[in-house]
């Protein structure tokens, strides 16, 4: 098993000196850290690449820069290119969430090619790819900016690794449900007023009442919530004993 | 089933023109159509816009701008909010992918909510979805540029799309959800009862509805349960001008 750290994101001429920096930025987002640049058509070290790359800066600034793509792929066992469309490939296209796990299935080092904005890979750069990949989208207009499309790739491969320690508590851990014999106290508390307000009489009570608690039983209340709840009900007691003059 | 094309892609404050034409970009490459833009902070039709925005440029131009959330929202019933990180919302934290297809899954307009570029949504601004999702991500560095979490985000949508035919209905035809209008009607009302009687004082009225807010939000309310809830508080005020004497 690889770690995401491993897999070059390498760039075959890329002329948006923004989505570079933008690039950088996603990289650091979903924990990579090599950017390989293939003849770049525009200067990767801009001041607007940087601005874009914001906390990513420290991979814009070792990006690799090289003059072709097999130089890219000094050490890569295993590639996979990215198309818009296809081309006549002989092997069949494959899905970003389908393929893209198995670059970090073996200890190997891979990597993950993508084509210049304006034309996307030719036919000879791609067949420096072992699968070939198109991201799924509206068939009247597929072609993604590319640093939409690189950052829907590696999401793809950030969710494709066991994420689960990384995945921020949810909850915080002071949350308690509120026990059942509270809830029961709720309800009972509840029907008293609805009877004292005239919303419920006696022979209706039950039907409303059930409606009510199937209601909030739904909600997994927390004991918090259930103390707010109880807290409106005595207020509204105390302001109908003192009524506003 | 409801269609991609019926979900809204609401931006809370977006201050960065370039990200709304981008967005608008994504939002074709994956078949969306309505933009919805509160109080934007630049120019949303600027040239840069459009010029990010590609073929995409007929989404931005049409792009609805509004002064408040919940305006954004009328005549939604499901709402999806985006967060980059807990902040102590006692509802459990989603990813994308388990969390988006709900928006798809019955015939209902629904909306997903992006906050601003530097803050995210606020804990009241949050308080209008029903679930919240987080797109898993480096925990030391989780904050994606916005038009990459959309583009995640609509990317997942579109690929639900096919499997959320196979859904379960999971609520029954004849009930009818709540629309978001009437729930915020609803919580207009439950604060003026609730300043009325005293358990709310201006000052403090806005973290406290917030946590109500949160919990009826997540009970997916139907219509019928909204009207017993406005009916109580109908019944309330008329007790309170009309004591027992």
């Amino acid at each position: 098993m690889s770690l995401i750290s491993n897999i070059k994101i390498i760039l075959v001429e890329p002329a948006g000196d923004r989505n570079i920096g933008s690039i950088a930025r996603v990289m650091k987002n979903m924990c990579f850290t090599q950017l390989v640049l293939v003849n770049p058509k525009c200067d990767p070290f801009s001041e607007d690449a940087q601005m874009m790359a914001v906390h990513g800066v420290d991979i814009l600034k070792n990006a690799m820069v090289v003059d072709s793509l097999a130089s890219a792929l000094n050490g890569c066992q295993r590639a996979i290119a990215t198309t818009a469309r296809p081309r006549g490939i002989p092997t069949p296209l494959e899905t970003p969430r389908t393929a893209l796990g198995w670059l970090l299935e073996a200890n190997v080092t891979s990597a993950l090619i993508f084509g210049p904005e304006d034309r996307g890979l030719s036919n000879q750069e791609l067949s420096h790819g072992q699968r070939f990949i198109c991201i799924p989208s509206n068939p009247e207009y597929p072609s993604l900016n590319l640093a939409q499309a690189v950052g829907v790739c590696l999401y793809e491969l950030y969710q494709s690794q066991d994420n689960s320690q990384n995945y921020p508590e949810t909850i915080p851990e002071t949350t308690e449900l509120a026990s059942l014999e509270a809830l029961e106290g709720y309800y009972q508390h509840l029907e008293k007023v609805l009877l004292e307000v005239n919303y419920l009489y006696p022979h209706t009570a039950q039907p409303k009442m059930e409606k009510f608690r199937r209601l909030i039983n739904r909600t997994n209340l927390q004991a918090q919530e259930l103390a707010m709840l109880r807290g409106i009900l005595r207020q509204m007691e105390w302001k109908l004993k003192n009524p506003t003059p």
